[in-house]
């Protein structure tokens, strides 16, 4: 059985810059999700930083991507209209699957793939409980009915996205706001996983049901077993359907 | 232009028989809200009550009534089957919309329309935050990013309802629980939405917010401008669309 | 690995009765199903028929049932009221994925698990084209843009379902029709796949795409892998999930 | 009460190129959707074309734009894109409500807007017969279980969409193809409405239906009530709503 390819695309500015984002995660946070990942022997990782050639992801990379797992936040605005184009185009073929980590929700490749502004309002640090809203999605599988992030930034209501084709996490926070945090959109062949905690200076990333939720949804983006060869464009069709009844 | 006729539906048995939950509401809980939707001039508004005559509904009330507001707790298993399966029949046909109110979730009526068993876990009264999760949606209008319940009845999920259509508000809970607290549902060609605050012996439905949503609700429930008559059972399609091509 | 229990459950009478119909199906469409499932070692497969003793369904028969296929038609209104409870209770929990075939869209299963009166119209067996609208859905995997049924009866729109969570398959008609014909809904922790084919006259349970269908569909229907207990009806909360905290 | 302003956006090349077009609409397909809005009396209706200045939408109009009707065909590759991403954020805003009509599926609006390529195959001109999925539907108030179009232009499944917040119409095509025809999309607090109907050389606009159905859609994408002023960005939240407690 061929293995998923999963590239994981760090912006990785704050750990090179900000050491207390560095003594948090020494790897980087690709890094650090990757040391979760690779336990799993199907899946092949390969880690990318904007600051790699060709912002992490060359073609002949990209064109392998089974699944990309995305965390930006400082520089969303120093990644190609180019490549998020590529991108785009990957997700909505069914090519690459998404997973879309905390402050990405303002991330082009969010905004344009999924159609939003991403926009939501944000707070201090504090205590987040994620509680399970479709304990019967894929992406909860293992995961209890809460779980208790200690210090995770404050993400509010209301997010502007469009509905979620699943919402399977919501969380609370300490100072009285609610967020959706575990959202689901399907779009064109592809699908797409959005999940709120990862904030730099916090250790979400080590805890072991958001280590869960994120393998969980890699196999949940992956691409589809689609049964014929989609075409591109708008291709006129020249038969009839009803002549193969004849 | 012909009024809309709305049954409130109130259980009506805490109110006579506790008084700490008469003190809250003297005329019951459906007299508090006949007070503040009789207002709108275009509302024809019924109160019915579990013990009144064939359990507040008899054929001739439900047969005009477009939108009835349901509140029921500790009686649930006394409302007839046959009752329950009329009101279905009527929301399926778009004939009446419906409106659920707090521990109307576990209401047969709740149960046997939306296909659900209506289970959560609840827990003491503490304040409540409404979270507007779809300020666009017509139940939302005029309703401010949040408002707060001084004192609500914790509901909690995992609330095992189906995905709703649309998904209107969440709330926060001072103990660390969440709740999708106001909820639509299309059911057949009728319109179904529930709303979490309305403990017996909290103020809720004195607040402003919680009555324009109930205001807001009642319109958009109500029935739909349906263009043809639509027939009931299985009917057999005796004619060929394509001969209207001749 | 342990295998996956699922049952056929088909009304078989029309085959007893009915030369026509046993001519297509000599072993009833319960065998016939089983016949193209059993391929898949990792099926239990179980034939219950509505004479059988318990109308085929004991409970231990039920206890054990991860995914349940039902076919029936015209003796829906014999099956028995507490049977339906108790399957709908399992779909429900999640104990039991559902799977209802062509004239079951009017069994009482349907109609309660589902929350709809099932109504549609029905004519004539004419050509059928089943179309793909959603390519990347599991129940979709390996199936082509479209392929044609020489011979299915018609059902036509308006089909009084609610919105489903997954419109996977579309048919078109010669005479005019179309129908949403592969529907998914989630109800509970359950899963539920409608698929329109299969008129007990009709060939369709031969078509290799019907089988694949149904063969993806028992996959995506079966139990998730919840995380947690899940309670019964509507426990009381005495902990605070901020106690957590200290 | 104040008026809504819909303008009627036209590519309006084929009309002033082609005879063929021009005898079916002399005053342009947008003159032609003018004259059947214009009835009502709550409408303030602007035509607008590719060719005018600044492509038919200066900044003094979009910005009191409520509601945009969008068609277009050959030209979609030179409406700007500055011009693309104005309409995306007021629409993602809810300042405006968007229909996207016929060949429009593949305009930059409408793929950036929803989150799609908007691909689909098409055909030859034939019979339309356009089916009422979501009779309760405010757009299909008024419509019948079906109409016919002699002659409109095929549009073929799988079109690329995301999964429609609802589904209301949908097409069967004499040559054996079906299509979701008529579809919803919630974006952000916008709404959008997408309608397959109005090939430039057929006659679908002076049909009563499509008629109706785009003065439906006038009123229900056209913008809500939001009951606060929307922030811009991802803003900081510095205040506790725990201290609304106290």
């Amino acid at each position: 059985m061929s293995k998923i390819n999963v590239v994981i695309w760090n912006e990785f500015r704050h750990e090179r810059n900000e050491e207390g984002c560095r003594a948090v995660y020494p790897e980087g946070i690709h890094g650090c999700i990757r040391n979760f990942l690779k336990v799993n022997e199907d899946l092949e990782i390969t880690l990318a930083a904007l600051d790699d050639p060709c912002q992490g992801l060359p073609d002949e990379l990209l064109e392998k991507t089974d699944v990309l797992i995305w965390w930006g936040h400082m520089a969303h605005g120093e990644v190609s209209d180019e490549l998020v184009e590529k991108i785009r185009q990957r997700v909505y073929a069914g090519k690459t699957g998404l997973i879309v980590l905390h402050s990405g929700h303002h991330s082009k490749v969010f905004k344009q793939v999924v159609g939003t502004t991403g926009n939501l309002s944000w707070g201090r640090d504090q205590k987040e409980v994620v509680w399970n809203l479709m304990p019967s999605h894929p992406i909860a599988a293992g995961i209890p009915e809460h779980f208790t992030l200690d210090l995770e930034e404050l993400y509010c209501e209301p997010f502007y996205i469009p509905q979620p084709d699943a919402l399977v996490f919501g969380s609370w926070y300490e100072d009285g706001f609610i967020f959706r945090s575990g959202v689901c959109f399907l779009r064109g062949l592809g699908k797409v996983f959005y999940f709120q905690p990862g904030h730099e200076f916090d250790r979400s990333f080590y805890n072991p049901y958001v280590q869960r939720i994120i393998k969980n949804a890699v196999y949940w983006v992956k691409p589809a077993d689609v049964g014929y060869t989609v075409p591109e464009g708008a291709p006129n069709v020249t038969f009839k359907v009803t002549d193969e009844f004849n």
